[in-house]
């Protein structure tokens, strides 16, 4: 099947050198030329677009424009595709949108009478090889129409063991890749799913964190009115090997994941991760996720906390602490102790 | 090796079906003697004994007695057994001990030069077949003489994929077992472990009612001053179908996991879950997790939302909740709203 | 000063009341003609509308109308009164509308010439006589000219003891009301207002939950694999009186407040505050708040889990906690427990 | 009545003088020479002593021996004192002792026949002229025998307007100090009443936080995919006077408080806070606090994240968010970015 790629970043790359594989054709477009020349010189895509006329033109109708840009230059590249684009072509976002924004968009191009469909692709720079799980939103016949190159971008069914049952459920989910229902609902489904893996990785970092200090009866414990004493410091004399406890669980254990299995390698290579200052950047899924979450009346103490947590990493907290120590000066006297 | 197991529950006699299976001999006992017999009729157990002398007695010297047994009967049974042991023996508690527990056991039977092994043991129902994942603390000439039988309980390495330089390194950790440290450092990771599974559970379970409410748009808002309005109802009329969402995460994306693949499972088999009430019941390792976390000053607020939230499931917010309405008909007239 | 009051609810009735009681003028107008005969019945407004035309006739130019309706209600209201307003007359909303909200109404109303006031306004039932606490947004003529209308709702420096050096200070902050910015600013700080009182308020409710449950060593202690035991019941045999520990609070404590003030008296009236079924309704501040703070990247984690107490506390957890017990039959077996 | 005082810190010595202003006798006691005769000289106490022996000589019998003396002190002190005391004397720990601690002393010294009183003490620098909030578990003889002082130092009724039907209830707990139960109790309600002081702190902090972040909207915004993008940089564009706000909500609000009069005085004096760094300390109650809601099953979501929040203000969550950086950086090649 034909395909045009706008956007030919890592993972945009990454994709279409999988569609390649697999025997679809891709042409490719990226702002700069330069961009589109190394994905050729590299084999990532089967040719490149010198601009979106010019990838529009290289399509067969009703063509399939796949979009891989950033969240905030969705809307301006289909308000430059739209002129050149015929009635029943599909239009694509793979990126990471806000679903209300795909709902919008949907509507828009229905006006022209093109299909919107929107795709969260979770994978990351693994998704070459390991392939990517695609959760899409869209109208039936779009979806319908795409499904060589879903099934070609999704894992496949022997990416894990089956469930047991699936087999005479049948449908894609098991394949990797999903029709999650009518426009924004695939990016809202990635969306909790980006919610899910911060709770998910705070999870393990606080447990990592707990045994990081798990040897602090061994220091000298300082005894004043602003520090409160640790009750039996013979009870934390543990020197833990991380690297070693990470990768332990991952085998027979409850707890076992790929995050877990990423963590065990960054362990190894960094046991004390002094490469990696702390501040932890958040990129939007789980502010909308605890947003949905509210708005729902459903309680999200965990991935509120996780995402907290990442604010408060960046320093964010800075202003309601100093609230705190001002309070605590006022009442006590209490002066703040040096770090 | 031999080997005497106290307490053949599921767990237990799975353990020693997977020792026997590798050659491994295993004398059991249990309080019935009746479960003694299913097990040796079941073919779980090498031979039964009658008591605790009996069970020592079958076994040579210098001996390794382990102990599947509830945590609350722990030092019970080593009471009755220690008569009867030897110089050199070896204890293995594999139970869920707290890990201060495992200090203090360890101190008294050295007084005996009875050597104390504790080992945290994942891997619930599924531990025969796919290995248990073994955290232990104790003195190096113990565990190492157990390597043996650690090294058939635990699932090997080719239980999950290797991790990128790992070979370089060695070690038991990789195939699913290993050394923590002192007396304690086993239950007190098997602890961590736990709380970091109430995390990991928290994070799906949350994102998945968000999911489940998605269609709340579709409801007739009631408009009153108790009642939040609904901004944007268009925003949710997602139906998902979160048996095949779940099934779809499990390959490709980065949330993929053990616990995810149990609940693609279960939400297979009864997609509306509607056979739990919804009361999640804890077994301590999550409260001793936020309290050795409160004790390092560590900070743990998923963890620890994760443990509330069970609480408030089994009704124990119900009085705080209660202030909460008398408040608000105090400063404000409000009457609570019927469900 | 003249004032046009829509809305004859139980604080708008109060509002006025306060008004006249200082010698303004109020002229009120409520759907139901009844209601505006019973409030004129019992001396809360001067005179009464038949209609938002004859309310706006029976005011001198430049005119004043303070909108004390439901925020669902305030963009309609605006709408029957815009066709008879002039050049130069004042809007209020002093309802719970969304900040937001105010800044999209007040582009449309100064297109007219017409000045909107947002004015968040706490007080409660108790505003009568306690005074209106009034956060206000809008520009400087409308909200100057307003002076003796706020200055009168407004509770005045006497109602509690002065900042020292506010004396050096000035402004109306410490009289009560207060100029905080341009339009939206006001329910902006009310928003907030009402997020920390959800915070406040779950403090102590979580605190005197504690201490209720502070004699629960004194139960059986059920052993089995699915209750975390009760390490030491011998520390947990309090019986509190909480009444007199609320009351006790109330004077000279770290914690003394108008809302503990307002728990000592419900508990006092209702020890077991049995009257309650503990299902607390949010309002939709709180959850703006929230909202609020996750765009500004500002932690909060105390008043994010008091929102999603109250979600919890109607049931709004319900389909998380089956999916934990789910995940926890899949991987050990586990059955619910009964309550 | 007469007493000895043992300790004679800031606030043992104003307790000393609240005394001696209403005609009871002090004999004060501190470990350097100095303090007692600087105490002695400024009028705080009625006489002084050299040693513990000394103390206990100058006093009637039965006599009354209050200790204002660190936690970790207690233990020694009492220790020194008990071969001077006699059988019916009084030994009162005001100081901030964990409750179970108090167990174990009050059955230690009544095997001496000596009665033991726990009484937590709030009020800080300001007790003095205010009045201390007294807490107070023991038995009923020895808390009777004390009316007179507890009576004294605590505020009286008059502190605060009284609830209605109080009259009808009598008891001291409107007066301020209150017998709260047996041993332990009186730092159990301490206890808990600093937990909730954490918890209604961090209210504030979290909202003024807010507050201060509310013109954001003016910044320049990144926009890379590490950042969220601030969706409606429009309606942050907010420049609170914080000072102002704090002291608006003193009069008329629903959370008008004592912490909120301290904090409205803070913020008039230092708008920015820059004198404080925002290390936040903990004294020992708030983490007692949520482990006895661990231990009861009780759920404090609010308490716990306030007490966590300072955790992180001094840098405790730095590993954890090393390991989020380096999840990060695994599966999406992510990098922190610069602060």
């Amino acid at each position: 099947m034909q395909l045009g790629l706008v956007g030919l970043g890592r993972m945009g790359a990454n994709m279409a050198k999988r569609l390649l594989r697999a025997g679809h054709t891709c042409v490719g477009y990226a702002r700069t030329a330069a961009t589109v020349q190394k994905r050729i010189d590299e084999g990532s895509i089967s040719s490149g677009a010198s601009s979106l006329e010019d990838l529009v033109k290289q399509l067969e109708t009703p063509r399939v424009v796949w979009l891989m840009v950033p969240a905030a230059s969705v809307d301006e590249t289909i308000e430059q595709l739209l002129p050149h684009l015929s009635p029943d072509d599909i239009v694509i976002d793979g990126g990471n949108s806000y679903y209300r924004d795909d709902i919008r968009r949907a509507e828009w191009l229905k006006k022209h009478n093109i299909h919107y469909v929107d795709t969260g692709t979770s994978g990351g720079v693994w998704g070459l090889d390991r392939g990517y799980c695609l959760m899409i939103g869209g109208d039936d016949e779009a979806v319908k129409r795409l499904d060589p190159i879903f099934s070609t971008l999704a894992p496949g069914v022997d990416a894990a063991v089956r469930t047991p049952g699936r087999e005479k459920v049948g449908g894609t989910a098991e394949k990797g890749y999903l029709h999650c229902g009518p426009n924004g609902a695939g990016h809202f489904v990635k969306m909790v799913h980006n919610g899910i893996e911060y709770g998910v990785m705070a999870a393990y970092a606080e447990g990592l964190n707990i045994l990081h200090h798990a040897n602090i009866g061994k220091d000298q414990q300082t005894i004043d009115a602003e520090t409160a004493p640790l009750q039996n410091p013979e009870y934390y004399h543990y020197d833990f090997n991380l690297a070693d406890v990470s990768e332990l669980w991952r085998r027979g254990s409850v707890i076992g994941s790929w995050l877990l299995d990423l963590t065990a390698s960054a362990l190894l290579q960094n046991p004390q991760l002094e490469k990696f200052a702390g501040r932890v950047s958040d990129s939007g899924e789980g502010r909308w996720t605890v947003a949905a979450a509210i708005d729902e009346s459903v309680p999200a103490p965990v991935l509120s906390a996780a995402l907290f947590a990442r604010f408060s990493s960046r320093g964010e907290a800075d202003f309601a602490n100093k609230v705190l120590s001002a309070m605590r000066y006022e009442f006590g006297g209490h002066l703040e102790k040096e770090s």
